[in-house]
């Protein structure tokens, strides 16, 4: 019955009336050419993109655009996939906001059956740590309390990492505003296998809530960009890698840092594509990457003195040492 | 500095020129207007989807529309998320396809750093295994053959699940082209969280490659809709979802199945959101869920005799036992 088979395998590609998806619409392709299996062969006799009629699969990434951060969220692990911001000397300068005024909410533009919850973080065990930190929003109370959502948390190691290490790297990347008049900072949870005593590669990661909900990473990733100021000017470029885990603070953050490109392969996303290798820079060429945990204001001084020399680049993929 | 900051922080979202990329364009979104922080206010100081004009992070889903199937990947477990087939009665008569002459390839269009390699799956362990079959794709050798990409693979448990349980799984799907004129299938992998021990769910899961490449899914599903062959007609409803493991051949397939919603909250994707309530229809009511191992066309004449009643559904959030 070739008619009739014919009739319920069209490409239309419908989207949802206005009102029926709370988070952004599914990115529907548009509607795929007939293909022909050769000139002249005769249609194909099935449509597989016909499925699109009820509905695109995805994964839909639930990009939000807020005051203070730009992300995209990762609907299986219920965590963001990454999470932009942009800091200035001014904008950290401004006082508005105070964290105090501010509560952790869910974040209801993401359909309900892939939100992550409140209650999932309930005795977790793991700190709601802010991907973008409150503290590079306090130019507006909005613009702190957008960082509250939880699309902008991951669980996090509270003591000894998101309270401080963590904390420490967050404070090295407002101090990069010192020496650049533009700050970019991706921020976002990795998954990295480990080699088990079997010689297999594994990624464990714990999933927190009841039922299970949301992934509690292995590791955390910032990726840099330090501006010059100047439209079409130099970048510098940095990432690092940290694990979700107690750090001791005598450990060089340097220690942490990796290629760029490391990052891409472990997370699956691309961070510089559109930068001409022309315009890149090594920011901890031109700044020492360093945490500061005492004596803030005489190491600050400091920050300005080049690293030594590095070896060998690290390789690209990253695992679990 | 405001003058120079803004300078360099423009919301432009530039997509790459042809040719720079090899899989297909990154979803950049359309720029975002300026955001005021309220009536009256002054714009805000810092502009965190800037950072788009470096490209945007993705994901990407590497969309691929093939004669026998469309696809999306995942760039981080170099897996698909979904690979969905269509199959009618008249395309399974259709037989110009020969798996011997297909050959397993890696898929170019997807970058390097995020593509399967055919070097991973050496000496793994597992297969390669279709997550469209082959046998699914006999209408043409070119429809066969686009079967054979990497990413329509996943890495499988030959014996006992690829070469046993799972085909005689995709043997039943194919039999539902006896009772439904039209049948699409969504296939895919999933990585589930099992509950430790210490009583904390987490998820596992092997990569295998040197260096570590490949996600090995816990699970594999399929969404079946078989269509009643009228345009905006019923459509029968079932997901199964199989461990990737050795299963014996005497489990009920029907012991398998879970509500599509359970497979949707596990993977991040969503399988029939635009097919109206009214029209769902649910297959294990319709046919008997089960797979025939031996006595082939003996077993086949019980296809249609309603399964046993079923207690009350099972939970919708997935967790391994």
């Amino acid at each position: 019955m070739p008619s009739e088979t014919q009739a319920v395998t069209t490409t239309t590609t419908t989207v949802s009336p206005p009102g029926t998806r709370t988070g952004p619409a599914a990115p529907v392709p548009a509607p795929l050419p007939a293909r022909r299996d050769g000139p002249g062969l005769p249609a194909p006799p099935v449509d597989p993109s016909g499925v699109f009629q009820y509905g695109f699969p995805g994964p839909v990434n639930d990009l939000r655009s807020a005051a203070s951060l730009t992300s995209a969220f990762d609907r299986a692990k219920r965590n963001p996939h990454w999470v932009a911001e942009h800091i200035t000397p001014s904008s950290l300068l401004m006082q508005n906001g105070d964290r105090r005024h501010s509560i952790f909410e869910e974040d209801m533009s993401i359909p309900e059956k892939f939100r992550a919850k409140l209650k999932d973080y309930f005795r977790s065990g793991y700190d709601r740590g802010h991907q973008v930190p409150a503290a590079d929003a306090k130019w507006s109370q909005q613009a702190m309390d957008s960082t509250f959502a939880l699309s902008n948390m991951c669980p996090q190691v509270g003591d000894g990492f998101n309270r401080d290490y963590w904390a420490h790297f967050e404070d090295f990347c407002r101090r990069l505003t010192s020496f650049y008049p533009s700050v970019r900072i991706v921020t976002g949870p990795l998954y990295l296998p480990k080699r088990d005593p079997d010689g297999k590669w594994r990624v464990s990661y714990e999933v927190i809530g009841h039922p299970p909900n949301v992934a509690v990473p292995t590791h955390f990733y910032k990726v840099i960009f330090a501006e010059d100021g100047r439209t079409g000017g130099n970048v510098s470029l940095a990432a690092f890698v940290l694990p979700n885990a107690v750090i001791h603070n005598d450990k060089p953050l340097q220690e942490f840092e990796v290629p760029v490109e490391a990052v891409e392969r472990a997370s699956g996303l691309e961070f510089a594509s559109l930068l001409p290798p022309a315009r890149r820079r090594k920011l901890c060429q031109e700044v020492s990457c360093s945490i500061i945990v005492k004596e803030y204001a005489e190491r600050q001084r400091t920050i300005m003195t080049p690293p030594p020399q590095k070896g060998s680049p690290p390789a690209t993929t990253l695992t679990q040492r």
